[in-house]
Parts: C-alpha cells; structure tokens; sequence
C-alpha cells in the first residue's frame, strides 16, 4: 500500500480505548497476593499478549542498580527479536535481590511462556514495588493459568490490566489514538503507573504501549526514545529515580497499514500518534503524583542551550523551597530565581525574567524582569499560583535553548505518605 | 617569635567564647525593623569590628543571581586590602534587587564607615532574607549610630550579634576554640545562620569567623577553603542554594603571634582550630535545619573517585523518599539504594552494601550486601534509625573514594513551614 498525502490522520475525540481494544491484542489481570497480606482482592499481575509476533522498543531506567526484570528486559531488547507478551507485577520490585532475584525474572518469562505457548524470550516482564524483598513465586506461578485463561479483546481487561500494575497511584492510566488510514484505522494504546518517584528518565514509571501498525524495530526505536524525551523524561514529582523502570512498546501489525520514515507524510501522522499517548500518560502520571494538588508547567527560554534550559527547569522543579510555597499558594519568585541561580545553566540578573501564566496561553504577568521587580501584579501572581494548573515563564536572556516541564507541589501530606512504606 | 614544636595546642574543654571576646574585636547588634513590620524589639544589624586592619578571607555563594552584598564583597576581597569590620542584617537579602540594590550595599558600607571613621573598602557587608525587596534605607541608616554606639568586647555583645543574623533558625550559633602558645593565647571565635535551604556550597548560610592571630591572606584563604570542603560544604537539609552565602574570616594579629605554612607545626595546630570552629557551626547549622528532627551522617566509601562519593551521598542525603522515610523512623535501605543507583556513582549490586551504625562509632549493622538481605536485623536497624541521630555506611566497592555528608529529614512541618514566607 503506498501512503497517500493527507490521506492519514489522527482521529480527535474517539472515545479512550485500552490496549486490549487494539487488534490482535487481549490482557487481563488477577489478584494473586504478591505484597503476601492475606489480600487476594487486589489485582497485581497484568498480561498484554498479541496474537501476531510484534517488534518491540523499550526504554529502561538508567539506574546503576536496575532491578533484574530489567536487566532481563534489557538483554531481550539488544537481542532484536520480535515478541509476544508483556506480564507485570506490582507489590514486589524484585530489584536489590541479587542471582536468585533474576532467576526469578527468567522463572516469571519461562512459566509465562510455556502458558502461552510461546518462546520464552518473546515475553517481557516487569516488576514494581517495595526493593529488596523476594518475588513470591509460587503464588505468581499458582495465578499464572487463571491470568492466561481470562485474557480477553474487551475494555473491562483492559482496565483490569491498567489496575493491576499500580502502586501507590489512585487513578488507572490509559491514553490511546486511533489514526485514520486509507486502509482502514490504526490504534494505539498505553498503560501506565506513576505516582511518586517520578523524575528524569521516568523514575518509577512503567508504561506499555500497543499498536497494530507495522514498523520495522529500528523505526520504533527511535520513534519511542524521541517521544520519551517530551513526555515521560518532562515530568518531575520528587526527583528520584526507580531501579524499574520501563517504558515498552509493542507493534503487531494486525493492521496490515504500514508506517516507516521512507514514507514521511504517514510517518510524521504516526510520531504524533506516539508522542501524543505517551504524552498523555506522563500528565496522568504527574497529575497522580503522590498527595499532589498542583502541576505546574515550567517553560525556560532564552537560555544558551537545551541542556542548560532543562538544568534550570529542573532545579526549579525540584527545588522543596519552591514546591512548597506552590503548595501554599505563595507566588515566591525569588525561590524560583534563586533555583535558577544555583542550577549551572547561565543567566545574569540583567537578562533575566519570571512571569506566571494561566495554562489557557493567556498572556504572562511578569514578577521579575532585569532587575526590576512587578510588585504591582502580585494579587494576579497570587491569583494564578492559586490554580491548580499553571505556568512559569523562565527567560535566561542568553540564548536560543528553551525546555518545558511539568512539576508539582510538595505537600505535608507526602511526607506523612512516604514517611513509612 | 620562634614556633617551638609540640608548644603550640588546642585548649579543649574551655568555655565557648563569642567574636566579641577575640582580641581587639568588639560586636553589638540593634533592632531597625529590617522587615518593616513594625517590630523594632527584633535584632536584625550586627556589626563586628577590629581595632586593627585585618587580613582577610572569604567564600562565596555559586549562585549566578548572587545577591548585590555578595558581589561587593567579592570585589572587595579580589582587591586583597585589609579589613576593620563587618556589617550584617537579616530579614532582606538585598537579592534580585538591580543596580540600585548595589547602590544600597555600597551605601551601607559607606555609612558605616563614615561613623567607624574607617575606609569604605575596610567594611564587609553581608544580607540575608527575603529575595527581592529594596533594602528599607533609612531605617538602617537610623539604627547605624546606635549600633556603632553599642560595640563592646563582652559576652553579651557577641551573643546578641550572633541573635541579628538569624532569619528562620530557632538558636543562636557560635563556635570557638583557644590555642596555647609560647606567647600566650591565641582565640577563634565564629558565629553563623543557617536553617533552611543548607546545601552544597553554603546555601543560605552566612559565618563570620574572627581571630587574633596573625595569618598573611593568602595562607588564611587557602585554609579558610579547606576548612570549608569538610564543614558547610559537607552538610545538606533541602538542596537549595541561596543567592547570599557567605563566609568571611578576619584576622588581626592582636595576638602578636603569627602563623604560616612555613612554621608546619604551629601551622597544623592553627589548621585544625580553623577547622573545628568550621565543623562546630556547620553542625549548629544543621541540627537546626528548619524543623528537622533528625540528622544522618552519610559515610560513602569505595567509590571510584571522591567526587563519585559525593555524588552518591548527596543522592542519598537530598532524596525525599528517603529523607521522609527518616522522619518515619523507617530503616528503608532499598531507597538509599535507589538514590545511590541514579546518583550517577559507578557500583553493581554484587559489590555494594548499606549499613546502618550509631554516632557513638559502634559496629555496623548490614542491611543489604552484595544481593543478600540482611531482614534478620530488621529490629536492630529500626532501633538505629529511631535515635535523634545516627549513621549510615555506603560502600561502593569500587575503589579508594570516601566522602561523609551530614543530611536532615524532611518532616511535615517543613512542608507547612515553608507553604508560605
């Protein structure tokens, strides 16, 4: 089929489907206790599975200490061979449990596999949760035939599965679009937890994402690693960073609409596509972010490159100065400029503005700019920082380098969640 | 005079002595109402004075938007004259003040030393609070006569001058140490303000250290950065760094004894009284981090360089998860791991291990080496991480790099503390 110019594009306002809506996918999801409280109610194993063979493309985190589903995921990725399941937990990271831990990642792969009649390495598996503690493997192999059994195309296993890999979250995460083609639609969906933990390089993040396009694994590589870079890698809630995470797409082809660079209009259709869902899930996730009740969008411009304007972007946004008076409503600028001034990205105070922005791209009120400080708008800084949506312009003055990112609050209600696990 | 070896040491167990009492040193402080709140009963001018010119030595914030007191001095201290005082106030940082926030630093110099009947360049300036707002002018021109009126050489003067630089911390901090010489005693004596916002490169943290030994610039400055890598660098409660770090260290030979590098002995002694005044407010600072009720000494060893060490113990010691999980008497040692992991410090799980110790130099109790768990020492961990302080051991197991950071939990009233200012 040869993609003809605008003859692909991205459909607005369909109703969300799940991954298992996506052709040839199924999932499901079953309780099989593995925090072992005695709750077998509570869903904490997922499996997505896709009848065709998919390529995949992963992203894992860049922890030094990686949990052993990663640095089994990871081997299976560099490998290049397509693949069929994704099975998760949640309750258990299986992350700081040395040789026996990753014996364990490849037992989840093998009984997993021999369920579905497949070879072990086309299944993926991922774990979250407490570190250090052992996977409780024989109620995970003891649930695995009841998971396998209710895998099913429907949008009720497909939220099971969403609810199943949580944490900490209070919300299921699913975001999808489905793209208009001369050959008939195309769908992609994701999946995703977050809550806390939550900075650069997708700390406690996982996400699966499945689509019935067909791209070559090389194309979804790279397709994956450039829409990581303005979503999951834009968000921060409290700047640390998982032993787990995961980021995995998986494409089937079921379709039988095929998207590749060679082909640029449809190609440019399907990078939107991407980077819209995983956009989607990374403001699930900030918006989740543990005892949150505010994100606020960090635009930094002006600055004398990328790299110097996400220092500063992220220096502000982890700043527990600035994330508390977010949290109080208190529009302190100067913990701004001071963050920014610490963060190694260059500026002068001669050059160098804050202002506070409604999210509807209203016009920005300045705070600060060269010098002179805009005391005269505070009741309508005030008025904004109230919100629980806005936005901070940071202008460096010194160049043409600019990044966005999403932060949050820091609430009294965090630490008193996080003070004990 | 002729260093004499083993003449010269350190007179321990003697009473704390304020700058005041430092020979040919006299402080007072007044109440001018720096905040304009209507409240003159608070000290907020603090003004230290040498009979004689001092050498000097200084260190500065790295914030980039320093504040106009920090840029004047160190313009002052780049020129190498000597100095006969400093002149402080608290409850304005005169930051983000623009040109004219440089006038009124230089026009506080002048004043002072119009009524010291001193040159301008012989005045140090110092500011810390809000970031910001002007400078209310007039009312410390007011208070200055007063001020200048009330120096004395007692106790009592010293101890309300380490009261007026205060902003957000709940006591005053002073530190001092005596030296026995040939020719009598030599005195160090340092006051210094801290609280919130303590990370590395003195953030938010002003000390003024005073002494009656006669050191040449250079030399002084020289230990007055070594003194600093192991003391204020070295400690951390939010990782922000404020825009008016400063640490000054003024020296007048009043004592007639003189030290240099070139007498080894005398000098080691004089190096290591620096050190201990340094440290001893670094850790006045620290245990009053802005309401904090813990402080954890972070010993990294093994790592492959000691900046990696560093690396790995700021991770640690500015994670909120962990830093919450402190605060929750919670030994949870997976996400000490976890910091260490994306610290960017190279180690592998199969050489790497945590520990947790009490100050008083016990044994360690291991929580996690080289994949194996240590949960049968669950209890003892818990009734370690309980005490007001104590210690955790990360080696890396990678090389000779060590580097020991003393770190804060982040409490709840933290968060409410600082929701607004």
């Amino acid at each position: 089929m040869t993609p003809t110019m605008k003859a692909y594009k991205i459909l607005e306002d369909e109703p969300v489907f799940t991954p298992a809506e996506v052709g040839g996918f199924t999932a499901a999801a079953v309780g099989v206790d593995v925090r072992q409280t005695g709750d077998r109610q509570r869903l904490d194993l997922a499996l997505l599975v896709s009848d065709q063979p998919c390529t995949v493309a992963g992203v894992f985190t860049r922890n030094s200490l990686a949990a052993a589903p990663v640095q089994l995921g990871r081997a299976q990725l560099s490998k290049g061979t397509t693949a069929k399941a994704v099975l998760v937990n949640s309750g258990n990271a299986n992350a700081a449990t040395g040789e026996s831990g990753y014996t364990d990642a490849l037992r989840m792969q093998q009984d997993c596999a021999t369920l579905l009649e497949v070879a072990p390495h086309e299944v993926y598996v991922a774990s979250t949760g407490r570190i250090g503690r052992h996977l409780p493997m024989d109620a995970i192999g003891k649930g695995l035939p009841e998971l396998v059994t209710a895998l099913a195309p429907d949008y009720e296993s497909g939220m099971r599965a969403a609810e199943a890999i949580l944490t900490s979250d209070t919300r299921r995460k699913v975001a999808s679009v489905a793209i208009d083609t001369p050959s008939g639609p195309v769908r992609l969906s994701g999946m995703a937890k977050g809550a806390g933990m939550i900075e650069p390089n997708m700390a406690t993040m996982l996400a699966f994402i499945v689509t019935d396009a067909a791209v070559a694994r090389e194309d979804l590589q790279t397709l994956l690693q450039e829409a990581v870079q303005g979503s999951f890698n834009a968000i921060t809630v409290d700047g640390d960073q998982s032993t787990n995470d995961t980021v995995l797409v998986l494409a089937n082809g079921e379709s039988t609409v095929a998207f590749s660079p060679d082909h640029p209009d449809a190609w440019t259709v399907f990078k939107k596509a991407m980077k819209r869902v995983c956009q989607q899930l990374a403001q699930l996730i900030v918006g989740d972010g543990e005892k949150v009740t505010k994100v606020v969008e960090l635009r930094v411009t002006g600055a004398s490159s990328v790299e110097e304007a996400e220092q500063a972007a992220r220096a502000v946004g982890n700043s527990l100065l600035v994330k508390s008076s977010w949290y109080g409503n208190d529009p302190n600028w100067g913990r701004v400029l001071d963050a920014v001034g610490y963060s190694g990205a260059r500026t002068r105070e001669d050059s160098f503005s804050i202002s506070y922005m409604d999210t509807e791209g209203s016009e920005g009120v300045p705070a600060f700019a060269k010098g002179r400080v805009f005391e005269e708008h505070l009741s309508k800084w005030k008025q904004i920082v109230a919100q629980p949506r806005f936005v901070i312009g940071i202008e460096l003055g010194e160049g043409p380098g600019a990044y966005t990112l999403w932060s949050t609050d820091l609430t009294e209600d965090y630490v008193d969640f996080n003070k004990s696990e």
